[in-house]
C-alpha cells in the first residue's frame, strides 16, 4: 500500500509529488501526482480529487490545469489521478482514445477480459483515498474530500459524488459527460466494460440517472462549467442540460449551477481559466 | 508582414492567438502566440515578450506558465516566439538539442552556413514586433513593451534589454543563462554561430559583460529568479552572481534583484509559481 516517490518538484509553495504505487483494484502500477500545499508541512490539510478526461494521465493537469495556484492559497492537497490502468495486456486496449487505457470511465468493468482491471470506480472511490490516507495520514485529512474532473472526469466526478451523498463535501465539474448512456462517447464504453444487455448498470454510472435518486432531503449542490465554443459538447457527448432538466424534474436542482463561458473550448486553457473559482468553490465545503 | 491565425483559443476571458507568418530575418515561417487580454477590445495595451529556453516553442509557456493569469487581469498582452527558425535544412541544426532548431539564443549568426536565418536578435527586436504593431495596430502600444524570459530565453530578455537602454519598459529573467561565455551552453552556441575567433561578438550577447557598460545615469531595474534546486544553475549553466558581481562593479545594481528561490527546479512549474510576480512587475513599470 505504500507510494514510491518518484519526484518532488516545488509549486506555488508546496509540493507536487509524482507518485506510484501497486494497486490491488487495477492490477498494475498506478502512477498520480499529489499535490501537498505549504499548510500540510503544518498539519492535515482537506483534499481535492480532480479526474482527468480521455488520453490524460495524472500529469496533464498537474501541468496545465493551474489548480494548484489558488490550492496554494487556500490550503487545500490535489490528488491527480490517472485515468485507467496501464499496461495490463488486454487485447484492443490500446486500439482507440476513447475506450481501454487512458479511458477508464471511472467504473468497475463487469465483462471479460476488462475485469481483469479496469476498475477505476474501487480504485478512485477506495484502494487509492485508502492508501493515501494512510501514507500520508499526518498530512491529509480523510474526512475533508473533494471531487472535481474534466470531461470523462467530469462524468467521474459527478457519479462518483452522486452514488456516494454524503461522503464528499462537494462537487464541480468541467464540460462533463453529464448522460454517457446518450453520448457515443458513454455508449461505448458501457457497452465495452459492462455488455450492451444490462442498461440497468449502465444507469448506475450515468449522472442523469443518478440525480433523479438523489435524496430530496440533502441539498444538492454543485458547479458546472461547459465552454460554447466546445466542439464535444456542440457533437451532443456532454449533454449537461439533460443532466440540468433530470435534476429539476426529480427537486434537486435548486443549486446546481451550469454556466455556458463563451467561446471556451474543451482544453486546458478552459480549465486553467477556471480553475481558480473551483478551488474556491470547493474551498467553501472544505471549510479550507 | 501579416500574420495567419491557425486558432483562436479563450484563455483567462482573453484571447490566445496561433499566428505564424513568413519572417525575412530568419528565413522561414515562424509560429507564436498571442495572448490578448479583455482590454485589448476596447484599445491599446502594453505588451509583454516572453523568450523561451532551449527546446521549446512559443507554445510550451502559453500552456503551462499561466502568464494569462495576471495579463488578464492586468491587461497587458504577451507574446511567446518561437526559439530558433524551423525546417532550414541547414546541416546539423537537428543534432542536438542545445544548438540549431530549438536554440537560436537570440542572435545574428555570422558564421556559414547559420547566418542563412539564424538570425533571432533580428527577428525578437525588429521584425517580429513591427510586424505585430503593424497587424494589431488598434491593440497593442509599440511604445509599452517589456522582456521576460526563461533559460536561454532568460538569456534573450537580459541581453536584448541591456543592448537596448530605454526601448524596453522593463526586463526580468528566471533561471538565465546570465554569463554565456563561461558557460557550456553559450560557449557551444557562441562558437557555432560566431565562431571561435571573434570573442568580441561572444562579449556583445553576454549578460554580464553587457551590464558593465550600462549608462550609470539610467536606473537599472530586474528581476531575476533562480530556484536552489535547479540543476543546471549547479551545473554552472546561469551564473547569475557573475551577473550581479558585474553589475556590482559596475555601480548599477542598486535595483538588480536577483531571488533565489527554495527547491524550486528549471521547469516550467517553477515560471507558473512566479509568473504573477513577474507579470505585476513588468505591469509597474507599463503602467498597466
Amino acid at each position: 500500500m505504500s507510494f514510491t516517490t518518484n519526484a518532488t518538484i516545488a509549486s506555488f509553495g508546496g509540493k507536487l509529488l509524482k507518485l506510484s504505487h501497486e494497486a490491488k483494484s487495477t492490477n498494475c502500477t498506478m502512477g498520480l501526482n499529489l499535490y501537498l500545499p505549504p499548510q500540510a508541512e503544518k498539519g492535515k490539510v482537506p483534499v481535492l480529487f480532480y479526474l482527468s478526461g480521455l488520453t490524460c494521465t495524472g500529469d496533464n493537469c498537474a501541468e496545465k490545469g493551474f489548480f494548484q495556484h489558488k490550492a496554494s492559497e487556500k490550503g487545500i492537497a490535489v490528488v491527480y489521478p490517472d485515468t485507467s490502468p496501464r499496461g495490463l495486456n488486454v487485447e484492443g486496449e490500446d486500439e482507440s482514445y476513447d475506450f481501454g487505457t487512458g479511458a477508464g470511465f471511472y467504473v468497475d468493468a463487469t465483462r471479460e477480459p476488462w475485469n481483469k482491471g479496469y476498475n477505476m470506480y474501487s480504485y478512485i472511490t477506495s484502494e487509492l483515498p485508502s492508501a493515501l490516507f494512510d501514507a500520508f495520514s499526518d498530512k491529509l485529512d480523510a474526512d475533508r474530500v473533494s471531487l472535481t474532473g474534466h470531461s470523462m472526469g467530469g462524468h467521474g466526478a459527478l457519479t462518483i459524488f452522486l452514488r456516494n451523498p454524503g461522503k464528499y463535501k462537494s462537487c464541480s465539474a468541467f464540460a462533463p459527460i453529464a448522460n454517457p448512456i446518450n453520448a457515443p462517447w458513454g455508449q461505448k464504453a458501457f457497452k465495452g466494460y459492462f455488455g450492451e444487455e444490462d442498461k440497468g448498470k449502465w444507469k448506475e454510472h450515468d449522472a442523469t440517472e443518478l440525480v433523479k435518486k438523489w435524496p430530496k432531503e440533502q441539498t444538492l449542490d454543485l458547479l458546472i462549467d461547459v465552454g460554447t465554443g466546445d466542439n464535444f459538447y456542440k457533437q451532443g457527448q456532454l449533454l449537461p442540460e439533460n443532466f440540468v432538466d433530470a435534476a429539476k424534474e426529480a427537486g434537486v436542482a435548486d443549486k446546481v449551477k451550469l454556466r455556458f463561458q463563451p467561446d471556451y473550448d474543451h482544453s486546458y486553457y478552459f480549465m486553467a481559466s477556471f480553475a481558480d473559482e473551483h478551488v474556491e468553490y470547493a474551498a467553501k465545503f472544505l471549510e479550507a
